[in-house]
């Protein structure tokens, strides 16, 4: 029993009375126009086309998955309709520049489908994931003629946009890469390598698809400061935007994975394939990190569309299932047992899934608020500050959503019993959907170290200065109700316990090169409950005014919204200081064994 | 790259140097003749068959699985002939009970045999777990007749047992079930009804299979109190044990499952099927126990087992696997990048895995010497306090040990990034057959009720206090050594905590008939990583033992022991703390919301 609807209330919630959107939106130029209204009705429609189109090929698309033949991949049955209704409804360009035939809608509103798409298919949402980065980047990077020729079809869904980085020999390590660009007379280069973990390297979903590659140039430096950026579509692409030759690519096979069945993950080959250099020689790492950064935040929000889901389905079990009685005695007297809702520890999973969702939800929007001050604000330090928090919080999005995203599908699937682990139910799919996530798109152990490594320590803590004055101030907007107190409270906490334990770690850091990466894992979770508990402050405040003064979300969903909200400093909070003396354990411990003793 | 070597020098530290096992053989009679070398060597040549039999078939039998064709079953390729091996080299019967033919070790040394089954091929181990549990409940309830007819051939793996509990609408609730007993005129009885998730309900390894049933009779009380429990043999035996005629037990089909995919799963259809009286009738769920409390431990070992070749083989994969440089600088100059043995996030996993592993193999072996205590001590008074201790930590044995054992797949799986997610490297099938474990023979969250329903509240925590008195004097025969000190303090500290949160709990659920339930899942946790301290103070006296005095484990083991259980106080214990401010919440918020509102 696997159940979906897309959270539109929880979502209007957040977007209108925890960040005001609106007013936010009429803030900023190039999101003037839109209004709440609008918003609504895009995500409005957004949930009718991913409940009727997408979720009903979830189950199926997982047990079919993708088939390779003859260098061919087809997609699962009816991920080619869906495909197209989504193409023709403009849904690949909502956020894409309007120059070139986007829609341009903030990332607040944007990553809203997104969590949609996720958590009604995960295999399928991924191209279209890849896609909205490619045009991303392109849009930020490749010159006019380049974009005037690509990112109109990218955004139509006419073709669809890859990103190829890992080789069988290096993935986190990009400056290994043996792929070579070779640059011919015409201005173009020819692309030679082998590529692995290609999402949608190759589909029968569009009759084009744009690779953006990593290679390195004849005279490149060593390393990752060597690497270059290169689009490379698998047919070329006139100058009046017909599709010419079949290029030098080919797919060598697909990956037998865990889960995602319905991603094409693909072996590709590049055998002087004809590309075009994007952005600056042996500066693509960087320019292919616009990509890498948007997709950071998408995989978080792939774990946040998977716990929902996840909840969602195990409620619709639970609301079902009937076994034993209620501890204070029989509550359905007419009937042989009680819902097992009735029972606290089965309430105890699920209320984490919801502080875990509901919390990770309000997160992802406000980083995708900081996104669109970064890019859209009028005021150039309005556009600093955001640009700082979502440079600290962007490795906390995607590690963090994703590994709360994938404790709640296990979690979840707990609540069904023996049937969470019977492939019908399909409880047991949301749990291998969402493993990837903690793993691709630089595993949450380089989250960690980019976080602890660039992000707080190479700037001396100028970040999270920002990220802490940023919190204090919003904190001290606070005005005082008895039923917000514990949740400011406990934001002051955990703002504190997280600036001892920075500059602890800074310190250590100092003369243990090995302090970074010791205090990596548990630096990430620290930040990320705080910045939950902020969250939880802002969503406990706004529910508290929407109960006592204005509210449109209902009453129910307010006292719903606090309940929650304090299963989260109750149940989960208390970890953080478990965190904190973790951290404090120094590497010592860890580098004490010689290799050969693992 | 999977990999796998039974743990023997760990195992034998455990047995020999931690928990003296030679003179606790010595001390009892049963076991009188049991010496180290015999046990050594048994476990020596278990090591060697499954490695060699079992592991290589681990892989294949998940990809190819059970098939199901005109209700007859087929197991993977290859699993018949390594059955064969492991029933011919008496192996079935290596618990069992020398009286029938079975071999009569101690639970101490076969629960190192478990271990080992699971962790090189969990979908095989489970057809010998469930005939074990099967011979044992035979042996405690069946009458002389009926052990001698049937317990040979169980324990010469002739035959192999089932347990049939859970129906379409009970698992947990096991007083709802509808399977109908009726008493014939020869003093056999007809069974009807149909039983679901039946492990090895039917399967191509033995030509009789014995299933434990149970079944209401027609005068039963409602509801848990009138359950009987019946044998019903898949073919029929006739007095002098050669097979009858087919019963009335077809298989209906097999479960589509996330894991253990060579395990046979089955529906099965019980309809007059002929079958006798098994202990005193409704009082089935009592005797079932008998089986249901060994499997418990046997499922907490599938977990650590899983857990071990999980770490294995992630170690396999980090020797090889190379990227980036170490912390410190560059650590293997003549190549282009360091092994990611270097990197302390990876030193962080590993020793995870370690610690998870080593302190829950001890604490599995200690319970199985309670077990063997209770069982075999000539001595009333040892026996009572065994059995005290095995009924309060049977449940954080299965619980604790498979949540353990389930993070550690899923860590494991995080160490080889990308090719974790990828079939072919194995690490992806650890994670979904560990899954299982916190599922059946009873949830975990079943467990936690367990725990504090009936062995901690019921009897005013007497179980507790026994628990606490052994550790204590164990504690206090600590001689003092400087390396020793900081596992014994933490072990005296976390023993004050789980007593000080008993009782808070206990008064709390004086008024509140939700307390309990609301604390179960983290008083389990409590529990267990109380126990586990305890343990590695064990581990870690020994260790300095070995170290100073006369070890045979080798200086690098011992130091490598108080490395990893150092790393178990630092990284992994300050989460008690946690759990101890999670459980004073108690129920209030849990029960707030309505159903109508999740």
């Amino acid at each position: 029993m696997a159940d979906y609807r897309a959270p539109l209330v929880d979502m209007r919630f957040i977007r209108e009375e925890v960040l005001d959107a609106e007013r936010e939106w009429q803030a900023m130029p190039a999101t003037a126009e839109l209004s709440a209204e609008l918003a609504d009705a895009v995500l409005e429609e957004a949930g009718r086309l991913v409940e009727a189109e997408l979720f009903p090929l979830n189950q199926r698309g997982d047990a079919e998955g993708c088939h390779f033949e003859g260098g061919e991949v087809r997609t699962p049955a009816g991920f080619q309709g869906a495909f197209q209704e989504l193409a023709q409804g403009g849904w690949c360009g909502l956020g894409g520049n309007p120059d070139h035939g986007g829609q341009g809608l903030p990332k607040l509103l944007t990553q809203a489908f997104d969590e949609m798409l996720y958590a009604s298919n995960a295999g399928f949402a991924l191209y279209l994931a890849l896609n909205n980065g490619a045009g991303l980047l392109l849009d930020a990077y490749a010159d006019e003629a380049t974009k005037a020729r690509y990112l109109p079809r990218l955004y139509a869904g006419g073709w669809l946009g890859t990103m190829c980085l890992t080789e069988p020999h290096c993935g986190t390590d990009l400056g290994l890469i043996k792929t070579r660009a070779v640059p011919g007379s015409d201005g173009r280069y020819s692309i030679t390598g082998s590529k692995i973990w290609i999402t949608g390297g190759e589909h029968d979903l569009t009759e084009n698809i744009v690779h953006l590659v990593l290679a390195k140039l004849p005279d490149a430096p060593a390393g990752a400061k060597g690497i270059s950026l290169f689009l490379v579509p698998k047919c070329e692409v006139r100058e009046d935007g017909s599709l010419g030759d079949v290029n030098g690519v080919v797919c060598g096979g697909l990956e037998h994975k865990m889960g995602i069945k319905g991603s094409a993950t693909c072996v590709m080959h590049f055998d002087n394939a004809q590309g075009i250099l994007i952005g600056e020689p042996h500066q693509g790492l960087a320019t292919m990190f616009t990509m890498m950064n948007y997709e950071r935040l998408s995989i978080g929000i792939q774990g946040l569309g998977l716990g929902d889901v996840a909840y969602q389905s195990a409620m619709a079990f639970a609301r079902e299932r009937r076994q034993s009685r209620a501890p204070g005695g029989v509550a359905e007297p007419d009937q042989a047992a009680d819902p097992i809702l009735v029972h606290p520890d089965v309430r105890r999973m699920a209320l984490n899934a919801r502080a875990w969702n509901e919390g990770g939800r309000l997160f992802a929007a406000f980083v995708a608020r900081e996104l669109d001050r970064a890019k859209y604000h009028p005021d150039a330090e309005v556009r600093e500050v955001a640009e700082d928090l979502v440079a600290l919080l962007t490795p906390v999005a995607k590690a963090f959503l994703t590994d709360r995203g994938f404790a709640t599908t296990v979690e979840a699937q707990q609540i069904y019993g023996g049937s969470g682990y019977c492939v019908e139910w399909g409880a047991e799919q949301f749990v291998r959907d969402a493993r990837i996530a903690m793993i691709y798109e630089g595993t949450n152990g380089i989250q960690a170290m980019d976080l602890v490594g660039r992000k707080l320590m190479r700037n001396q803590g100028a970040y999270l200065r920002r990220f802490a004055e940023q919190m204090r101030a919003d904190l001290d907007t606070d005005s005082g109700d008895p039923t917000v107190i514990p949740f400011r409270r406990a934001a002051m906490e955990e703002l504190a316990r997280l600036e001892r334990v920075s500059a602890q770690l800074m310190e250590m850091a100092r003369t243990d090169p090995a302090a970074a990466g010791a205090a990596a894992h548990d630096y990430l979770q620290l930040l990320g409950y705080t910045a939950y508990t902020w969250m939880w402050w802002k969503a406990a405040r706004a529910a508290f005014h929407g109960l006592t003064v204005d509210g449109t979300s209902g009453e129910a969903f307010y006292r719903a919204k606090l309940v929650v909200g304090q299963h989260f400093l109750e149940r989960q909070l208390p970890q953080s200081e478990a965190l904190e003396r973790q951290i404090a354990a120094g590497p010592a411990g860890l580098m004490a064994l010689d290799q050969s003793l693992f």
